[in-house]
């Protein structure tokens, strides 16, 4: 298959991403390519050491400069910043990373794009470009969050924070498939996040996309969670509006970091040794719950593969997630999306009841 | 004064919550006043060993049993579920504690009321008889959460889940006015909860919340946040939907027990002496970032006060709530709320607008 990476998404960009790019090539397979979308000049020149060592010359080919079997360059010279407005600059900067590597894919010359970058812009590119799949109204973030209790899946994380019901159902159903067939979870659990257990609890989107949900029964719903119980394995996936997954996300990084610095800030007033021996301990549970190894959220419903990395991504997280597109590809996960939903008649109840 | 307490209230009454009214009365002045409410039997049967000690027998008055001058107890058989539907259950159970504390406030025979109780029905309870202040549209669940750079104020936790612009805005006064002269924090800053600190981000409410906030100078406005920054000292005030910020309320509350569990897993692993040692370092994080210091979570904009604390309530929480319900009134808040939003035009704007 053919991945494609924002090789100037991102705070670490270019450096992090194009070393991410070059380990993962080694775990790939022989027929996997690689190309990275930047300016063409400065993403040569951070390849420079490897190209040497092969004694190679890149080959100018249209628009690809290609490095060797496995890695190419495309050129894309403008830059999209990380709090730029997305539409705007889209508009603006057509000759971005991002908006190059939405083209690449809509014209079915990568079969997956990755960036560490402007999560707005790559949402609105991708979204344009590659289109939804079939019966997919919106296609919504999912990320996966490492828990005490195993892996939990959230949709959506920041796509769509205007939901309609039938919105969340198809994420109730997409990030199913997705914990069935990339997480390996038998029957995946399914929550609805909302403000208490009851039926009765919750805005009017998330009653109306609960009666949706509890009607497939193919679906192993839960019914209504609240925030705690994210942590607490009730669930495997976490149906909710954009917005207050997005907060949710951000939320649970911030306070990890926060009742960190506040542990480190106890320990050492305590004792510095003590502080000392509780740095390793530390360390194992950031790598343990770490989000990296997951490489990043994927934007399900899209027709491709899409992967949003964390804008702090270094070399490892690109390398997992050009591994987890490759997962997410040879899974047919897309395929799989496709047959449920096409087999469902809950689509067409939603959109008479709107 | 005379503070009403709901004896029924929450996962530990009424041993704890009786226990919690008596611990404070010790640390009020002289002509203030406790009355417990609920079943009139239960309660004083839990009032028992205080009263044998102090030689006193209860006086009936009308509906009130006088046990001594600053303690009554006003009889309300009827007891609401932690998880019962609020509207319902308020109008099938009016003789519940919390249907009777309402309409003591309203009679001006309570000046706060406090409950541990089913949070839906309170608001419900408390905003249908004490009624909202003037110039205020809906009240908000202001609730403190203690970080590791200082205490940080939610509004609103719950009570509007379907907020417009101009709640949102009063949320940023009543929060900031509460901010100011309960917690002491000069000028506090005020931040809009979103998905991103530029203009353009979030959903429409938001983005209109944002003018509305942005076009008060006396409010010292730090623009959006995200998820992240409400731990990192960026603002003291955090204004938000009351759906997402349930979902912050009890996400941490998970989060934070998760986390610890996680740290307890792998201290154990390691070495049963550190995690001896860990132990107190934890007791003393809990202790020092432990909400229960606040008592509860206010219902600011409601015409008189009104707490509503956590179902897990311990004695020392009734107790904490008693006290800061007494400083809400003594700092006379209220009137400083109602000044506040007879001076702005902010009001007029919107309701032009929407």
């Amino acid at each position: 298959m053919r991945i494609a990476i924002d090789a100037m998404g991102g705070d670490n960009a270019p450096d992090e991403i194009i070393s991410g790019a070059l380990e993962s090539i080694g775990l790939l397979d022989e027929d996997d390519e690689l190309i990275l979308v930047g300016p063409k000049e400065l993403v040569i020149d951070n390849l420079k050491l490897p190209i040497k060592k092969n004694k190679k010359t890149p080959i100018e080919n249209n628009q690809y400069t290609i490095i060797n079997n496995q890695l190419s360059v495309v050129d894309a010279p403008d830059i999209i910043g990380m709090d730029e407005p997305p539409i705007e600059t889209l508009r603006k900067k057509v000759k971005s990373s991002i908006a190059v590597m939405a083209k690449l894919a809509k014209r079915g010359r990568a079969d997956a794009v990755i960036s560490a970058g402007n999560t707005g812009a790559c949402v609105a590119a991708f979204q344009m470009r590659m289109r939804n799949l079939p019966s997919v109204n919106r296609p919504g973030i999912a990320v996966v969050f490492p828990t005490f209790e195993g892996p939990v899946t959230i949709c959506d994380v920041g796509a769509n924070i205007a939901c309609k019901p039938i919105n969340l159902y198809q994420y109730a159903v997409m990030a199913g498939v997705y914990s069935k067939n990339l997480l390996g979870i038998e029957n995946p659990k399914v929550g609805l996040m909302s403000i208490g257990s009851e039926d009765a609890k919750g805005n009017e989107v998330v009653k109306k996309a609960r009666e949706l949900i509890k009607s497939d029964k193919n679906i192993n719903f839960v019914g209504n969670i609240e925030g705690r119980d994210i942590f607490r394995g009730v669930c495997d996936v976490v149906v909710c509006d954009g917005f207050v997954g997005n907060v949710i996300l951000k939320l649970t990084e911030g306070l990890v970091d926060g009742l960190f610095k506040a542990i480190k800030h106890e320990l050492m007033a305590e004792k510095l040794r003590l502080a000392m021996k509780f740095k390793p301990v530390m360390m194992r549970i950031y790598k343990k719950y770490d989000y990296n190894e997951y490489g990043g959220a994927l934007l399900l419903g899209i027709n491709g593969t899409a992967m949003i990395c964390h804008g702090s991504s270094k070399s490892r997280t690109i390398k997992n997630a050009i591994l987890a597109s490759k997962k997410y590809h040879t899974e047919k996960i897309n395929d799989r999306i496709i047959e449920y939903l096409s087999k469902t008649s809950i689509r067409t109840i939603d959109e008479q009841a709107d």
